[in-house]
């Protein structure tokens, strides 16, 4: 790598220095504040090498799911985060988006900004075994936190029980086994209160 | 993994939540807010797998490079930040940080566990090349979020070029040029004004 290149590199570790102040609908167990998109991505790439037996598939490159789970959310920098639930929002967000990767990428070196490019659209297609488990991850963290807060942001936004059953099913192209669990979850949390039927 | 397993995995993972809301004195680089552990772990990961061809040595695992940053700082859940220039806080850093490391990363299965601990023990040691890898990301993301704010934390707490120097010289070990790097910022941060000669 040359200097040139490690200046680009620079460049683009503090750009993305802004993701952490990009909020999202899920609070922090705490109920402090909304949780950042920076800390959201480490809880990701924290479970995935905690729980990559759990992976549908028994050899999945769990170093390449921890890439993508570190830069998947970096297009928000600029596209901002769409709730996963907001219908109007989530129409042009993949346009929105796309604009968002190509500025933010290149801001590294030709090599490094197709690796990451290839990235984040192998997330986004959900095709491969790594971007499935990737997904699974990205789908079960916040219900996780939704449960950890009485589901406080579900019930903000009058989320019902079928709604979060659908958006989180491809948890089990990623794991079967997180989709058990997370519909005992779901199941739990109907039962508390902390999630409404239909 | 057995679903006991599985679930000790998953208290583990809602436990680490709480490093959201460790906050350290490195300011965002929109100065909004201090800096969480949570998301200055996802930034050092992010830079480990960037950065690779900087460090010293060429088979550094980068994979267990990744996993030490990202899991680096979960003592600090019981322990608190210590700020890396406070003599008296620092004094018996290691003992609160070993009980802390004790108590957080035996919540996981005994495999894992050990895991974690070894990972934490490495990187606290900075011997292999992992960890003194490791430990040059750690020391340079708060040195350019400082410089990117023009030196507020350095000037709040009144530290001065040299002290600056001491505590980062270690980013050689890991990486000559990145130290290179370092050095320049530094000096660069002096004559802006950002930071005070001794």
């Amino acid at each position: 790598m040359t200097i040139d290149e490690l200046q680009s590199n620079i460049k683009f570790i503090v750009e993305i220095d802004k993701l952490k102040s990009v909020y999202r609908q899920t609070l922090l167990t705490d109920k402090s504040r909304y949780e950042g998109d920076a800390e959201h991505s480490w809880h990701l790439a924290t479970m995935a090498f905690l729980l990559k037996d759990f992976a549908n598939d028994p050899n999945v490159d769990i170093l390449k799911v921890i890439k993508m789970v570190l830069i998947h959310d970096i297009v928000e920098i600029d596209a901002g985060d769409t709730y996963c639930y907001d219908v109007i929002g989530n129409k042009d967000k993949r346009v929105r988006e796309e604009k968002a990767a190509k500025r933010i990428f290149n801001i590294l070196p030709e090599k490094q900004a197709k690796e990451m490019l290839d990235l984040w659209e192998e997330f986004e297609e959900m095709q491969t075994s790594e971007a499935k488990f990737a997904a699974s991850l990205d789908r079960l963290q916040p219900m996780l936190n939704n449960y950890y807060t009485e589901g406080i942001s579900w019930n903000k936004h009058g989320i019902k029980v079928s709604k979060v059953i659908e958006r989180n099913k491809h948890i089990k192209e990623g794991s079967p086994l997180l989709w058990d669990f997370a519909l005992k979850l779901i199941n739990d949390a109907v039962e508390k209160g902390y999630l409404q039927r239909d």
